[in-house]
């Protein structure tokens, strides 16, 4: 297996708020996901969460403040933190997270990315 | 604590072949390293490794081919199969692995890194 290139992964797909599976190191899974617009508040309890930004720009809400990850930026969000994801214009990222993590985390809801795929 | 600039903490050093702990994903560590040359055949055992380029190329030689992974390129070499990296011109590159991993594998020798510390 050759070498992983983002820019050709984030071309194979559109949709927002579905992670596709790119990598696997360990138990964590590498995926790709496009965010647009606002998701639910939830929780891992279990976890935490990484998402490297790879364009646009991604605002992690917490109860008490925004944090702001642009391209080239990193952000850990601790497992039991609730928080929620934002993007005004379409933001690409990778999230680093053990395999089986359910995006929603504890909220469930209609964001619910069921059977995510490699691709 | 706010998003971790990849470009900020390159800033931050120049020395070759000496990791250093950017962020902490569970178990795992986030280092920034830069490398120039050769490293040294070397095993991990236990634990899959993942190199995301920066900037540069990073060739990653196994006994029977040589992988290149380029900037916005990642690879993951899974456990227990031997490699070296090399970088004929300076490559900034994030490792993620297992906090505690040692660089140099079942290798040892002098390109070991002891005491890597977080930047």
């Amino acid at each position: 297996m050759g070498a992983i290139n983002l820019g050709d992964k984030f071309a194979k797909f559109s949709d927002h708020w579905s992670p596709k599976i790119i990598a696997q190191l360990n138990r964590l899974h590498i995926k790709a996901v496009k965010l647009k617009g606002e998701f639910v508040w939830h929780t891992h309890a279990d976890t935490d969460e990484m998402f490297l930004v790879h364009s646009g720009v991604l605002t992690i809400r917490f109860r008490d403040r925004d944090e702001i990850v642009r391209a080239g930026e990193l952000y850990v969000v601790p497992r039991g933190v609730e928080h929620m994801t934002y993007a005004a214009e379409e933001c690409e990222l990778l999230l680093i997270e053990p395999a089986g993590t359910v995006n929603t985390g504890d909220a469930g809801g209609d964001k619910t990315a069921l059977n995510e795929t490699w691709i």
